[in-house]
This record gives structure tokens, C-alpha cells and sequence, in this order.
């Protein structure tokens, strides 16, 4: 079978150029182990519906594990003269049992086919970032626990805002991939469908059983309309959407790790071995890890954009230009799962620096809004509160002092309502230990939105 | 209150350009009922936790209450020298009711109010846009019943493939729709936290009931971290993006309209009240509501790539670009629902022209895969069969000729298996019938691919 | 002329939801004052070529100025079922002069017309965007000049490299504004081609001077496909994408002046009227003038995105998606203008902190480049020089040394190259004035390249 | 020189999957032959200003000359351990000549290196881009040369609008196209500077002539300043804009050969060596190559977006994340010149099919145009003649007529100006002859436009 499958037709033969712009084994032989897995659960189910002969489907099964093998083994030869997947295994078909691999093609067209590969293929993608995003949520779990007691400044606007738990800092990114986390596997469920049996676009002439094949093949159920079943590739974009999700989180990670590890905020040490250095400077250090990743994210949003587009104002139902889904889709999909993996790394070998934090809480005049609500406790409306410690803030910093340098009498100028206890105030540990809501800084919180998200994991 | 709410640490007044150049108030004023909301649940609670008086919360919920009238009423006067809609009701309240005013912002920050508010705005949107998506698959579910003995050529690469019915083609589109809408609906439930009492990013000082909140807003619950709560805005990117698919798939649906309306086809008539003439061209009656909404497709795209750009590699928490999101959102929520809006209109006003449709049929050989699939009935390969058939239709195209104005004899020069009863195959309706699978064009499946849309348009 | 200009052909009137989805005054109603000055060019040419007569052609252009005043003063009334800005100006010149005014669409269309009113739109627009980029680039440059002594760490991958002139730093920012300055001035020349006289798509039954109007409306030529100019907006995506590299610079610099003026780093100081402070906490000074440019970057890449995609996969001519241009391209420019305007105000009040900038420098080894360079020069092969030094930075780290700190031993036991004039090496200004090639550090090479961009602006 | 370059500073060696994480040299192999040119030009101007000795120049040279072979032979051994093209080219230099090839990276950095590699590799990519859109617009320009004399419709809105000569309908995409060529060949300058002697980010301290390095390598100048001559990488986003804007273009011109080859227009017909067949419809002859030019549209706008995103908000100088912009240009570069190369095949193959396209001219009342402008000559306003033409399409419709079949009698019913000589205007050629304006259809008109080009094309 050198010839095209539909060669038939036409008089003329293939453009070899044309040939080498239209191939896609480069890329879809990614999805041979699915199409073998399909065309053995497609002849099994054709036998037992008697379209074809037992005997044809053993030899042709047969034929397909042998394929298989050499799959697995990294023995098969795929041949861009071949166009696709599809032929390159037909073609080896034909090679290993003859003419009775001329069956295997009954009832099915590339259309369905294709959709039904990249389906499955996008199942397994799916359960290996969710298992990395896991993984990953659980090292944020396990530094979260273990460094609970230490306090950072928390920003707003890049500025010093208010003092938190570091293990505060770390369980938002980890809310951040549990949403992720949950987005994807209500992808896996929604894209659980075969369409195997949609024909080329209008269904199928035998009495084929679908629902037996998606059994087969894993799939909870089936598609429901045969031409909306070989164009939909609605399951491609939204992982892509999906994941440009994700990436942003991890851009936002990266840029924190790159920033607050670095020499002004000495922050965080990033583990050596996830650091380059430069070909021309030795003193450099550089967070390449967190950089690639944070530059990756471009990537992922691009591959979106190619899908969408791809699609856009394309008539019903399949058209060629959908075979680009592939390279953006495995583009896609490699990004994430090695950045996820990346990013555990750094995660894992995270170092903070307890001194730098706590050093940085002093600038700032971090505890400003404590002070604020110290006053409204004592009466006063807040936005008068607010006005009031305003001004100190600016009397500290016209006169180089700290509140807690401040006298009584200074504090008292401001509002008469300062008594001496405001002086108690002046602990990072106290306003951390303040923020006792739900979803807030203190301790108790941190602890109480670990177990839950440790609840979570476990389902 | 003239003042900025942060006046007391400044000693610059703000810059006028920079006050125009950062004003939300042009746009975020679309929340102002929602802002109300939040603030009389937000204070009914500090009265019940005794964090304010009783006597305090009841003036601010009246004057809030005054100012929700105004809103409704249009009355409302939005100042862009007030920045945003916060500071506008919250000065408006100051207005109303005097100092007590102060007490409303109490234990809230407008990062948590504004993204308590958004998210409200969020949930009703998303309503809408599920009406409107319920009431157009509605309405292709009825044309699709009408009209289920009408058969079109089915296309794959804008070429006739195969015949299908008018209605598998209909229903075609209200698979896509029906997963927009389950998208839609799941982001509802998504996005139904309430982040209020996160404050500025660390929580709050005040032993808050954030549940309470949350229930008297209509959310089902809160969100689990300050830092994340103030600066997630996952929900607004997935609503762009699940706006995205859907915009795509109206996007193709208009394409075809136009196409399949146009003079080559005559497939169908487009309501003249959706066409607009030319200025110039007396002759002209355009699709031009199909050409816009295919064109929004874009727009859309726009805003999901401007709020994933705006959110890379912002560090925690909160920061000064996310209020870039609304412009965004807004412009996305308005496009979705006016191009369904008109899309239904559309769609209830299609004619299909059942005589051009079919005569289109004759056309294409657009049977020859059942006569492939007839030979394998015979005993015949496929990939034979489809060989046999291919030189077939060439045969027919040299000779001028349709299948079924070839004699028998010519049949069998190319397979000896073709017998008398192949005529019977060359009928639209047979060829229809035949594709008896699930998601397959024949009458009985389309039938039941109706009846599940309707079980599912009734959860 | 309450009728729509084309209702000759048809029997149903326009559906009221239609007429709102796809009116276009809501935002063409910018194009006014060119739509009058294309009209009156237009008019003055048919008089001249004896297509109209000249008293006809006297009252139209009287009208138009009647119209071009109402609009100048704000008086024009601008009404949604006129659709668009072309039929707003008809029918009140219908309301003016009466039944002549029934000429001035004579030879021409909406479709030539619309691109010929956008060209005149965008070319206004240009200027005012060079202005503004001449304007910070000429700040930048002043800023250099008058801080040329102080030296700041350069950084590369976030962390401190090599000492840097800030005004090499700050050129760098000028150049990458020169280059967006002479990529919207070449646009602005390939743009300049008036399509007026290319009808609705096949050019005009009339003896026009096409040449003329162009003169007239300051074109320097015309465009020379009638179906390629009705359906052109190359011109238009260019404006996006040139525009969404310069967001791209504002981003940057944003970003550093941001991270640059935080605590950490305290490098700069924002003016206090470019900042805004926090509703709830007083001590924050924020930098959301910087903030709000660095978001707006994804607005851009949004307009960019939604007009490639509008016209993906568009027949000839003219299509009704490109109504979908303007609203993108209004909004490029204003942010455009809006983030110039406001980057200019922050760059004119930014106060450098020489004493931060140097203190920093004494931190990350930053000499190590030249004590390499020091070796090669005294022969060492470069990649070992980099080994050498490389060690003698993790000896520091270790000891908690600097360079200047170690004894003369202590280099020696890295290499015997060293020698006691090694310390002179240890000199901020020492190394920068090293950097003497051109496109260096070195102070001269700085005034040479202000030299040159004083030239490139001068043009 | 298993070590890394920079390993003396570190105590730890590097994660493993790290580095494969952060290898380029799976992509960055490509500006292998670059790095050895720039290398060789950087030693002999080292060797002219006596940096290093002849002797190691030469020796150097001989070996990079060496290597130069190895790489065109396809011999070289790239090696992920090896982390870029860079380090494998030196590495190669060390095991070819031993120490000396330590000075092979004297006054040179990555950062400097990349970005003139990368330069290099796009001017050639773009001389290569533009000699295939001149090719492919002298095929346009040989078409619409040769086949001047057919008369197509025009469309707006995919409606039938106005008569046009095909050659007029080819040339509008030679406009586009041309344009195209004018944005590749201004980059082509802007982007022609040698950024090599920047360093890392502040230039160098030896004393270098860039100028000479510049000329050896063929660069017209040098880069301004070096921190944003290792950070910038606008030549590549500009690349990758006008590559989206060329594809746009491709986007449409497949768009339409797709649809005007289909069954129902039959204006052309594809190269049969540039269709396929369905592997289960034989009856299929698919315009695959058109659409897949359409489906890559979306990879390259969503190679821009990876690259603007990319760049967003990073600080200056370099940063890792810039080493995503590699995969990214490829990608656009290969796709740009594949499509480029199979359109021209399309193009070249093309044969109109003049009978159904003067055929479909009948249809659609396609001179309504050319009757109202005949009452405007006879002294109706155009407004006016544009209704009574409206009602006359109205009247024919209604009563199954064309124009021509028209009484007389009936005509004058809707306006008495019509006489008997309105017969004549029912003529294409009439119709196509009369738009005798620059830019028009007129034969005349696109003779000239004709000439034009060519001499375009000449320069």
C-alpha cells in the first residue's frame, strides 16, 4: 500500500511538497498507542456485531499487538509518505497480515478516529497534571506546616502592607493550583466521550454497537451528534485554557520567587542546583528555573490563542485545518507538566530566611492598620481612624522615627484616645496572631485551612 | 468628604491627569447595587457581632438603602473626582447621614469589597447569559422538529461529504451550545465564594462572621485565604474564556449562515430584518447581523488575552493593574449576550429552501460511500472498496455522468460484485436512513438525540 | 430621511434589536469632523469634473461647514437609528439644504468612504503619539544628562550584574522609545493612501479625480486596488501591533520602577501625586500610576488579537465584521496616549536615590566581571579567569568577605596572577569608566549616545 | 569542559531535569553556522586590536573553520549536557585546540552573542521570506495577466456585489502581498545592527571595534546602548506581527479558493496534486492545502502573543525568559515560508472556470449599481435613484424577472427618466469598462496597475 488510501479518485498524484506541508506523523505518532488501542476495540466490537469475520478479527487484533510492540519497543518505522498515524499503521497492517487489514477501516473514517486518539490521549495528559499538581500542592502543605511559626511582610501594590504567615503565603499559591487542580478534572470528566462510530461526519451504514467500543476504550459514554462529534475540539481548547490559568499562577510564583529571593530582599535561597550562573560574570546566580517558567507562560497563552483561532468561522464539520490542534495541544501539554515539575523542585528546596522577613517587617510601618483599628475599637469612626494614623505615619517619616520610638504624648497630639497600651500593639507576632477569620492570618487559621485542604487531596 | 480616603500620610494633592487617568467610576459604576448590597450585609453583621452599635447600623443601612433608590432610579450622581464606586457611595453616605458614615468601612477593604462586588455582578451575568443560551437551543430544538424531513448535503472541507438531515445539522449546534451552556453553569458554582472579610490581604482585626455575610449575599460559601481572596481572578479569566469557546461557536454557525444563504447556495433565507441594504448597491441584502457577531468572535478573544497578560507575573496580592479586569469583563458579558440575542433572532427567522438543498444532493457524488459500503457488504475490503468507487466516480466525472445513469455493465467493469439492487442506493433518504448509529443522521436518532436536549434543558 | 438609505429593496423594516446591535454612532461618531472634510473634498471634485453642478455643489459644501461647526462645538446631534456616522451627517444635511443633499453620495460608498475617514483618524493619531514619545524621550534624555554621575547596579536576570551609569539606564528606556517612534512614523508614511473612488468594491461609474481628493485631504497618494482598499486594515493591526510593542516597554519600565522605588530597594522615589494610598491602610504609598501601565500592556495585546482575528479567514471585499475595528483601534489609541501621557509625569518626577543605588552596589560580588577581565589581561585564558573568580566568590560567600576585604594572600592562593594593584579594581566608578566601548557605561560613550538621540529628535 | 562554565562559584552541580528542562540546544542548533561566523569575526578584530595574540587567533579561527565544516556536513555532535549552542561550539573549540579556545569568549558574553546570532538568522529568513512573496506575486501578476478578459462577481458580504475582472479580484491580494514584502523589507533595515561588544548587559573592558565586527558580519551599524541591546527583542515580535499580518492575508485568499472551488461556485478549480482524498468518501477531492494555510494563521498570531507576553514586564537586561523567544520565531519562520511556498503552488495551478462565473454574474441583480448611477447622469439625485433601483430589484423579485427581461413600460412605472438606451448598461463588460477610475476594474485600470507592480518588483 504505497498508494494514497483515496487514490482512486484522482489522476494525478500527490505534490511532493505539498506532501511534506500536509504530513503530520511528525507530531501525531504521539498518538499511535491509542490508535491501535481504538482499532482493536473497534474490531472486536465489529465481530461480535458478525460485519466482519471472526477469523478477519483475529488475524487483524493479532496483527494490531504485534504493532503495538513494536510501539512500545521504539521499532516502528513511521514514514512521512504516509501521511498520518492512521495510514503508517494500516500500511504496517497490510504488511504483517495482507489483505484482511483492508477490514480494519470498515465503519470508521480518519475523522472520528483522530478525535477519538487525541481524546484518550488528552485523558492520560490529564491524570499526569493532576498528579503533579497534587504532588505539588502537597510540598506547599508540608513547608506551610513545618514553617508556621515565621512572619513576612505581605504586600499590596509591591509595597510592604501587612505582616502574615509565611505558611500563609505559601497556602494562597496553593489554593491557587487546588482551583487548577479542580478545573482540570472537570475537564477530565466533560471530554470523557467517544466518538468513535460519527463516521466522516454522518454516522455510520452498519449496526454498529458505540457504546461497546467506549466501554471498551474506557470512556464513560458517548458523543451525541455525529457532525459536532469529528469538529468539536472544544476539549483542546479549554485545556489549553485551563493551563494558561495555571501558567499565570505559576508566572505570579515565579516572579515572587525571583524577586523576593534576590539580594534586595534576601527573602527566600533558591536551591543552587535549579540555579545557573553566567558565562561572563562569576558572581552570578541566577533563578533560571523560576524565569523559563515565568517565560513559559507566553507560550501556553499563544497555544490558546492558536486554537481558538484555528476554529474560528471554520463551516461544519471537519476541515483540514484542524490537524494544527495537535502541535499546540502537545506543545501545551509538555509545558505544563514540566514546569509543574520544575516548580515543585524549587518549592521543595526553598529556603526562607527568617531574619531577612522579620528585618523587613520593621520598614514600612507595617502596623498601621492595626493601630487604625485600635482607634476605632476606642470609639472612633474609621475613616477619621484611618485620617489619624495617616498623619503619624508622616510625622514618623518627616522625623526618621518608628511608631514605636514614638512617646505617649507624640501618639496622644494625633488622638487623645491613645492610651499606654498601644505600645502592645507594636508585635509582629500580635498583629499576625489578630487576624482570627476564616481565611485570615493568625495561627489557628493557617492550621484550619491546611486541614482542609489536606481534606481535599485525599478525595 | 471631598478629601481622598487616604489624604492623612500625603502631603501632594493627587495629579488631575493621574486622577482622570485612574478614575474606575466610567466603568465600575455598573456595580454600584451590588456595592450597596455588600454594604448592608456587611454592616447588619457588625451590628449583630456589637462591633458597631445598633443605632449606627441601622442610620448606615438606611442611607444606604436611600442611595440604592437613587441607583435604581438613575438618580445617582457618580463623581470621577471619587475615584471609584466605593468612595462615591461611601461619600454619598457621608452626605446622607454624617459621621456615622465612617463606621461602614470598618473591616473591609475595597480589595475584598471589590472583588465581593465583582463576583456578584459575575453570578447574575452568568444567569443571563444561560437564559439566553437555554432559549436558543430551545429554539433550534424546535426548527429541528419542524423540519426533520428536510435532507442537506453534509460538508466536510466545505465540500459535499454526504447527506444529512436539516435537523442533525441544527441539532449539530446545539450540542456546542449546551456544553457552553454547562461551562457557564459550572463557573457559577465555581465563583460562588465570598471573599469578604479577607480585608486589605491578611484578614481582619474584628471577630467578623464571614458565613453570615456570605449567606445573606446568596453565596454558598467563603473563600480560604485572605492573600489569594483579594487577588484572584480566576473566575473573570475562565468567564472570558468559556465566553471564548462559545463566541467561536457562533462565530461558525454565522459562517455558515452566511455562506449557505449566499446565491451559490440558497440553502436558506435570512430574516430581511436582520439584512441591511448598501448605501450604494440598490441590489444588495446583506447578513450583515451574521457578519457581526463572527466578527465579535475577536473582541471576545481580545478581552481573555488582555486579562491574562494583565494577571502574568503580578506578584501577591493585590495590585493596581487587576482593575483593568472590568473593562474587560464588562465588554465581554455585553458582547455574549447581545450576539445570543441576535443569534436567536436569527436562527427563529431562518427559512430553509428544501428545493436547493436537494438539488444541491445531486451534486458531489455525495453517495459514493455507500456504495463503497455496499460492497463491503458484498465481501469486499474497505479499503478495496473504497478504490473500486473512487475510479467510479472519476469514470463518472470523464463521462459526465451521475451514479445513477450508469448501466449495470458499467458498474461491473469495475467489481464484479455489484448486482441490480444497487440502484436501490441512489436515494437521499435511503442513504439517511441507513446511518442508523447513535449521534447518526437517521430520522429515529435525530428523534432521540431531541428527546435527551429536552431532558437536559428541563434539569 | 428617517428611512434607512437602502429600504428601496425591501419589504421589512429593521428589527429594533438588530438596528441597536449593530449601530455603530455610538463610537464612529469620532470619524465626524474627517466624514465632513472627506464630503467636502468629494463635492469640490464632482463640481470640478462637472459630475455635479456647481450651485448643487455650493449648497452641499455650505452644509457641510454648517455640520463641521455643530459637531465643532459640541451641538451635533448624534442619533442610533441613523446607524452610523455616515447617515448621521446625510440626513442632516438632508434637514439643511433639502433634496440636493441627495448628491453628496454620488460616487462613492460607505465602504470607501469608512476607510478613507479612518485613515484621516489614524494619521491625526500618529501625531499626537510621536508628540508624546518625543516628549518622554527628550525627559529621559534631560534626566540623563543632569545625573550622569550617579551609578546604580545593573541587573540581569533580577539580580545585580555589573555597576551601571543611571543614565545609561535610562537611555535604555529612550532607545526602546525611539524605535516605537520610528516604527509609528513609518507607519504613518505607508498609511498615507486615500481609497476614496473605490466605490463599494469594483471603483466608479464616474470621471473622478481621485488624485485631487487626495490632495485635498493632505493624502500623499492613493491606493491602487479598489477591492484590496475597501477590505484593507493592514494599517489598522499595524497601529495595534506597533502600539502593543510600545505597551511592552511601558510594561518593563513600569515594572522596575515599581520593584526599583519599593522598600527593599528604595532606588527611586515616586512623586506623591503619581501615587494613591489605601482605604484601609494608612501607611501605603502606592505606585498605581506604574501599576495601571503595566496592566494596560494586555488591553493592547487584546486590540492587536481581536483585529487579526476579525479579519481571519474574510473574503473580498468588504465584510460587516470590520465594523468591529474601530472600537478596538479607539481604544489602542487612547490607552496609547493616556499611559504616554501619564509614563511622562512619573519619569519628570522620579528622584533618584544615589546613596540606595551605591549602597546596593556593595552587595552580589558585582566586581567579579572586571577581576576576571584583570586576570585574561595578565594572560589567563578567559574560561579559566571565570573558574578562578568564580571560586574566589564562593571563598567570600563563605567567610562573609567582600573583595576588598581579602588579603593579598588570599587572591594568590587562587592565582598567582594577582598582584597588589588588584584593589585598585574595587572602585564603582573605576569599573563603569572601564566600559568604554561604544553602547558601554562609560560616561563618555553616555554623552555620546544623548549626542546622538539629540540628533534623531531633532529631525 | 564537562563542567559548566560558570561551575566555580557553586557547590552544588545542577538538577538533571533542570537541565533538561532548560537545554536550548534542541532548538538553538539551528544559529549553530551563526556562532561560528560571529566567533571567527570576534577573533580577528581581538586579534587586529592585539587582545589576543595572532597566534591563538589563528588558531581559533582554523578550529571554528573546522567546526564550520562539521556543522554543514551534518556531523557535529550537538549534546544537551552542553545546555546551547554556545557552550557546544566552545566545548567542540576545546577538544580541537585545547586551552587556546579559553579565549574564544573573551570580552563576549551569552547575552551579547544570542542577540547577534539571532539577528544574523533573521535577516537571512527574511530575505528568504521576501524572495517568496515576490515569487508568488509575479505568479499573481502572470495569472491576472494572462486571463484578462474574465469577468467574475464582486463580493461584499459574500453576496454577488459588482461585476469584476478576475485579474482585478488577483491582484487586490498582489496589493496585499507587495505590502507585505515592504513590511519584511523595513525590518530588514530597522533590524540590521550588531548588538556584539554589549556584554552582559554594560558593555566591555577591553577595547574593542564593534564597527569592524559589525562590517565583518555584514551588519550596517551597531546598537546604542547595552543593557537594551542584550534585552531587546523587538526585531523578533515585529517579525512575528508582520508574519500575522501576511498570514491574515493568506487566511483570506485560502478562504475564498476554498469556497469559490466548491460545488456550488465551481469558479475554480485546485491543482488535483494539491487536494486529498477522505479515506472513507471517495467520491472527496478536499482543498487540504488552502486549509491548512488557513489553520496556520492561528499559529503565528499565537507565536506573537507567546512573545509579547514573553517580554511583559521583565526587568532590564537580559532575563531567561527571553530564551522562549527562539521556539517561538522558528516556528513563525517555518510556517511563513511553508505557506508561502504552497500557495504559490495553489496559485500557479489555479484554473478559473469563466462559464459559471459569467453564469453566476446573472444572478443576484448585479447592475443595479450601474442603473441607478444611469438616473444620477440623467439627473436624479443618487439618493433617490438608489430607492427607485431598490424597488425595481424588489419588483423583479417578486415577479421572477431580471433586469433585462424588463418592458420598457415597466421601467418607466418607477421613474420616467429610464429610456429605451438603458438596455445597453445590461453588460458585464459594459459594466466592468465603465469603472474607469484609478483603482477600478476597468481593463485599462488594471493594465496599469499592472505596470505598477512590476515595477515594484523591479527594484
Amino acid at each position: 500500500m504505497k498508494e494514497k488510501p483515496w487514490a482512486g479518485r484522482f489522476k494525478q498524484g500527490v505534490n511532493k511538497k505539498f506532501e511534506q506541508f500536509s504530513e503530520s506523523i511528525s507530531f501525531d505518532y504521539r498518538l499511535a498507542r491509542y490508535e491501535v488501542q481504538v482499532g482493536i476495540a473497534h474490531i472486536e466490537m465489529l465481530s461480535k456485531k458478525r460485519i466482519i469475520s471472526k477469523k478477519d478479527a483475529r488475524k487483524i487484533v493479532q496483527g494490531l499487538k504485534k504493532i503495538e510492540q513494536e510501539i512500545k519497543a521504539g521499532r516502528f518505522q513511521f514514514k512521512p509518505e504516509l501521511e498520518d498515524v492512521h495510514m503508517n499503521i494500516e500500511a504496517r497492517l497490510f504488511e504483517l497480515i495482507g489483505e484482511s487489514a483492508g477490514k480494519l477501516h470498515i465503519a470508521r473514517s480518519r475523522n472520528d478516529l483522530v478525535a477519538t486518539d487525541v481524546r484518550l490521549w488528552l485523558k492520560d495528559e490529564l491524570k499526569i497534571v493532576q498528579g503533579r499538581l497534587k504532588s505539588i500542592v502537597q510540598t506547599l502543605l508540608e513547608k506551610a506546616e513545618k514553617q508556621i511559626g515565621i512572619v513576612m511582610p505581605g504586600f499590596t501594590h509591591t509595597r510592604f502592607a501587612q505582616p502574615v504567615l509565611l505558611s500563609h503565603w505559601l497556602l494562597a499559591y496553593a489554593q491557587m493550583l487546588i482551583r487548577d487542580y479542580q478545573r482540570f478534572a472537570q475537564l477530565l470528566k466533560s471530554a470523557d466521550l467517544c466518538p468513535l462510530g460519527s463516521g466522516a461526519l454522518a454516522g455510520s451504514n452498519y449496526p454498529l454497537d458505540r457504546n461497546l467500543v467506549a466501554k471498551k476504550l474506557g470512556f464513560s459514554g458517548i458523543t451525541e451528534n455525529s457532525l459536532d462529534a469529528v469538529s468539536d475540539r472544544d476539549f483542546l481548547i479549554e485545556f489549553a485554557s485551563v493551563s494558561a490559568i495555571l501558567m499565570m499562577h505559576l508566572s505570579r510564583l515565579s516572579e515572587e520567587l525571583i524577586g523576593l529571593s534576590g539580594e534586595a530582599y534576601r527573602f527566600f535561597e533558591l536551591p543552587e542546583s535549579l540555579c545557573t550562573g553566567s558565562s561572563i560574570m562569576p558572581n552570578k546566580k541566577n533563578p533560571d528555573s523560576a524565569e523559563l517558567i515565568r517565560g513559559k507562560a507566553g507560550r501556553v497563552f499563544g497555544d490558546l490563542i492558536a486554537l481558538l483561532v484555528m476554529m474560528k468561522g471554520t463551516p461544519l464539520a471537519y476541515n483540514r485545518d484542524f490537524q494544527e490542534d495537535k502541535p499546540a495541544v502537545f506543545d501545551c501539554a509538555d509545558t505544563v507538566k514540566n514546569c509543574l515539575e520544575i516548580m515543585e523542585l524549587i518549592v521543595k528546596g526553598l529556603k526562607p530566611n527568617k531574619r531577612e522577613m522579620e528585618k523587613a517587617c520593621e520598614q514600612g510601618y507595617i502596623l498601621a492598620t492595626d493601630l487604625a483599628d485600635y482607634l476605632v475599637k476606642k470609639g472612633m469612626g474609621f475613616r477619621q481612624a484611618h485620617q489619624v494614623v495617616g498623619r503619624l505615619v508622616r510625622y514618623c517619616e518627616e522625623n526618621g522615627k518608628k511608631f514605636e520610638e514614638l512617646k505617649l504624648e507624640e501618639f496622644r497630639k494625633m488622638s487623645k484616645l491613645f492610651g499606654r497600651e498601644v505600645y502592645k500593639l507594636f508585635s509582629l507576632r500580635a498583629s499576625v496572631e489578630a487576624k482570627d477569620v476564616p481565611g485570615g492570618t493568625a495561627t489557628l487559621q493557617v492550621k484550619r485551612q491546611i486541614k482542609k485542604i489536606k481534606l481535599i487531596l485525599k478525595k
